[in-house]
């Protein structure tokens, strides 16, 4: 491992906790390169909502490249971009009554979120942005501006300007009425909260520790927004392409957010692709306001249509999702009920979902020993007290169970000492 | 073509001067959908500096790909970084003697802009950044904030500060000394000007119209930093990996910056990486403070390593990118001369190189003649006015004089109306 | 009028509501050029704690004037300057076991905050202040940016930023417990608050609506900056200097702020003087680090030396203050009940009242009865809903009785319409 | 001095250099409490022109303050005010035929600036502003933000963002051309200079060195920003009133600026005044959108208005200062040339005068030895480089060579070490 050591910057992470080499990987699993098994319950922090190297997207793949489609080409038009926008339209929008039109941002959620955000400014000509406690929107200066972890913002270097913290659902508990001191602020001509562009907001905050929005709060929210003239960015770069249930994790409630943010598992195949989908009035760029190069990365436009093609064309995998979603929601409650005395809280939705520790250091043993029994699984939360999972929506059944049984026995190897 | 104009977004470019839409690429060439040939001297803008679908590299992939090598992997260890991190120690780093570490800042260019900006401030704990006129370094806030073009910074949408333009060489003509105004500015304490944590430039600027620094300006930048405590970053995202003949655009100049970027070409073949290269003692951040989903693509890693193994293992490439880009130079001042009256002017280094003609109009209607002969090119600097060449660094003699030949015509179809 | 009219910026304002050229004044009467009365219940936004012309502080500078004592001095020490500071330990900071410095950061009450805000930044080397709905600190740059009021915040042509506004003290009429949001933002390392270094905080905001926070909030804020480490300043230019009782507006809730702001009245003839008042452990200024030219007036020294002796040398006009203030809440009191269909509500403390209207339009009538029949009030609150009474605090009981006589006659005039 | 040194803040500097305690002063002499007469060529740093208590001003303040005229009125309609607009329009705009209105910005020199720099960003939509090395307009945030000095710059513990230096008149020995810089930055689309709202200009730098422009460059930058709809703002705070001849210093050069700062000696007497003058198509506030509590001082108006009609109803002073102004440059050329070895630079326009040595200590040193000769002068510059001279622009010919004797020993005792 010397090289890492002696060649990579300490910023490095993940393989801190988890210090093997790995090498293969399908489907749920994860193959180091002395052959051991892993099962992935992280899936590229949700980057592999299809699994790794899933084998349908993989022939689409493959046959692309040998035949020597493009594989890089700007913003160009390209075949594969038609299709990409073509099954898009068909499988996603259409179906869903959504008017969108595309922006491809850059290669990553980072870059779908700063076109938002410029966007949103532009387009009102105010600078101010409203974001929630626990969001990650990414570490580019415009979206770390929107972020919360305080260690992330710490490495910007430069105040972080131009956006103001509201507190997320259920942050006091439910205890007080949603949107109180949000909206009081809006109201009072007097209250020194610059008046917001754009509220920015993720379904299910994943980094801040797999918090989910009631739906009721989310339709507030939208209503807030547009009584307000204040113009509604969804971030789905985690919870949309199904990680929730629907395509887009804001179905559910009914809404229809000004701005959507897409990157992650809109590739598919875990290539770096994002987009960027903006109500048609919203479309006052120039030609070449925003660009970059890294915006038409073809080999990912094929794996993208394929993986809308093949799993988006009916509703099983939203159902699957939903079903082991729930599995997963009981299991994780039953464990909680185990152990009363260690205050854990099940949360999530969908195949997003976690348990909360009442510490960073009591999830990390659990993750670690889960790691011990060959299943990955990160931690989340402001001080990583929530062990988060983010399986492949594409498991087995028997991998749920697989994974669930590491799981106890990982709790309860923690808790019991 | 009616999806695109239905479904994209205004902010798409290229594709306005270009109407076609393409498929495949092999080497210098890319096909239309109804099988045109087109010699491209764009290149993906610096991404492909190996041509399009290199064969090595594609086998390379495939192999990968077809033994369900990881494909995405954040910033956890995997057998295909290991072995990238050991070829660019063995390939590049080592003979060269540069003791660097490094970071995977994410899929782009602008991730590695952005990082090494918030690493030079945390380092320093100095807000302020030195940018110099007409640079580009990227769309994302951060690298927004150090480019110079108004129309780009205006999609911002909130003030972007934090940076001060400095003239790049010769922006006056090489009338006044250099560094004249930036230098007096330091040493006075009245100046007004923020002390800066870094100065950024690009050695030659391919977005900014193909302006190619002197080696002694380069050098006298390098000492001017020195001197003043000041932290150089060179953005060798375009001018790198080759493309002005050694692998790194600064080696001519003999100066070693604090911090490289690079990406486009560093992949190899057209697929999103980027790496900051940081001197040791800069390495200050905590784990993940800096992160993000796609810092660990492993295709990329593949052909990226590829890459370094078949071109930077001798000096075949670096000579022969030296004598096609003095063949280049020799012909565009050729024409240059032919047209006396045209004021036009040759310009670059390697192969990257321009001809500026004296409005955006003029090298705009050369651009679109060259597309009607079936070659690519766009135009750069601030107003458009440079016909801007980025071949493949592998492009064949052949395909030099064709280009040449095309481009010839094409200037004279324009400026002979 | 018309000069007034041709060469004045419409920015003016208080000459909109009392449109008459006033000449004179003596006490708590103020004359205009045609001789008329007018009781003054404004006192010069409450610079005249003292009334007009004050006998004994006119006396005194009319003597420090005749024998041509210095009169503009910047910094210089000066026999004037000399007996301000032994007056002020004297009389003020000693009997109250104050131990602070005392910086001349110019001649305004905004002067003092800019002093403030740049000494808690220098100290603690963060950027963000926390600021209250509705607050004012005034008109320069740093100031402006913690105050609450939209307009007043729109002129600056900027964004203001490094201030998040949190809710004062009954902004939800007190259902909620008190700095609920603001301490679970301070508590979660992920909720996008920056760190702020210091809270500014007026005790009973006047241009905000005469919202008097309770003792108990006050201290529980004190509380919470020393928990959290974060600096208190309490900006006593309106609320200071007697006008709600003892001489700082914060005696009644035992805390001792780490800076204090005092500027209006402490000058006691209206003449420009403000002061920062600092702990000793944060005065670590540069010499000149911070200076200005008026910062050393001379004459203004004088009658606030003197109003010092003459008012705060036992404690009459404190329990004055106090008194006249319980008959003015008495009497607001009793008016609001006495129309109860107009939902009126009594505020303040002290000598700083006000009564609320449902609307800036009712109130600004009741302002302009006033004022016909002799009587001068301005409105304050984010929609100019409130009726503010700022009188001096030297008023006879006689003076008292004549204003709220005709206080009554106008509300009555309006509300019986 | 013990209660200077228990209760003052460290950021005291002008009695560092002068250790006594003043009490009286008239004309250009102040005394300390011992009787001590001190010559005073500093004369409250440019706000002291007619002098220390100059005994007609005198006469009408007495005479106001006796009869209990107004003392403090914010922006109510006064006789003392309507006074004061009248005089200004009758001795000073119209004869200059100057079509300016006039705003009250608050009491001091940063208020005017702080209002100045607010306007034209509101008015223009533009954020940014090109201020120059060297450059002293205030304290307060917005005024601090276009300073030049490093160490006042660093008191603000914020970055201060929205200025953009640019080199003032020969801050190149006059080698280069004017505005060369500035220009090409401003017509090249890909600079990335933020397009300013507004230049701010001292006609001659006082904190900054004395630095006298020229009236061609004046003349230059004026054009220079007609051309480009940028607003001139002229801080001529220190340099108006007559300090370098002309009421207005700017009048030399046949100039109109957009906006003129003044203070410091508009009040005449040392009481503080400031005033804002636009150009009437600026005027586009809101009624009270800035405000302030000393924007009324109406004994600085009595004195102002007095200070007009004395010294501006003919040309008498002006005259005079030109005249003393040329022997003061002629003496200190006179000194520089007799110290050839010292590199001594005189500098200065009217009575801004200064004479530059090699190093900061050397200027001390002389103002300490002509302190202990009974003169008072301040160094200035960046490096504290400059001994300045202010003298009241009343003083007498006797007191001219008086002065110049003390200066000539006092250089003599330093240099001859």
């Amino acid at each position: 491992m010397s090289i890492f050591e002696e060649l990579e910057s300490e910023v490095r992470s993940y393989s801190r906790g988890w210090p093997v080499v790995f090498d293969r990987a399908v489907g749920s699993r994860i193959y180091d390169e002395n052959g051991n098994a892993y099962l992935d319950f992280f899936a590229g922090a949700g980057a592999l909502n299809y699994g790794h190297n899933n084998p349908q997207l993989k022939q689409a793949l493959l046959d692309y490249l040998a035949r020597d489609g493009v594989t890089h080409a700007l913003d160009m038009f390209t075949v594969a971009k038609r299709d990409l926008l073509e099954t898009l339209q068909e499988k996603i929008l259409a179906p869903r009554d959504l008017d969108y039109k595309v922006i491809f941002p850059g290669p990553g959620g980072a870059n779908a979120v700063e076109a938002a955000l410029k966007l949103a400014r532009k387009v009102t000509g105010k600078e101010s942005v409203i974001n929630f406690t626990n969001a990650f929107h990414g570490m580019t200066l415009g979206a770390l501006s929107v972020t919360g972890n305080s260690m992330k913002r710490s490495g910007a270097g430069i105040p972080l300007v131009h956006a103001t913290p509201m507190p997320y659902d259920k942050y006091f508990d439910g205890v007080y009425p949603d949107f109180l001191y949000f909206e009081r602020l809006l109201e009072d001509a007097g209250s020194g909260l610059n008046e917001p562009a754009a509220v920015i907001v993720e379904t299910v905050q994943g980094e801040g520790g797999i918090n989910a929005a009631r739906v009721d709060w989310l339709r507030g929210l939208a209503d807030l927004c547009h009584r307000h003239g204040i113009l509604l960015i969804v971030d789905d770069v985690q919870m949309g392409c199904g990680r929730t249930g629907p395509f887009f994790s804001f179905e559910e409630a009914g809404i229809v957010p000004d701005i959507v943010c897409l990157s992650k598992s809109i590739g598919g195949y875990g290539l770096p692709l994002a987009l960027t989908l903006i109500k048609p009035e919203l479309d006052v760029w120039e030609p070449g306001e925003h660009n970059g190069t890294f915006r038409g990365i073809n080999p990912a436009f094929v794996t993208a249509s394929e993986a809308l093609r093949v799993y988006w064309s009916d509703d099983e995998l939203e159902k699957s999702t939903r079903a082991k979603g729930e599995r997963f929601g009981a299991a994780l409650d039953g464990i909680a009920k185990g152990y009363p005395d260690a205050e854990l809280t099940a949360k999530g939705r969908g195949l997003a979902r976690g348990l909360e520790f009442t510490s960073g250091a009591l999830a990390g043993r659990v993750c670690a020993a889960a790691f011990e029994r060959g299943l990955l699984m990160e931690t989340s939360g402001p001080d990583g007290e929530v062990m988060k999972l983010l399986p492949p929506l594409t498991l087995t059944d028997a991998e749920v169970d697989e994974g669930l049984a590491i799981i106890e026995e990982s709790v309860k190897s923690v808790l019991a000492k």
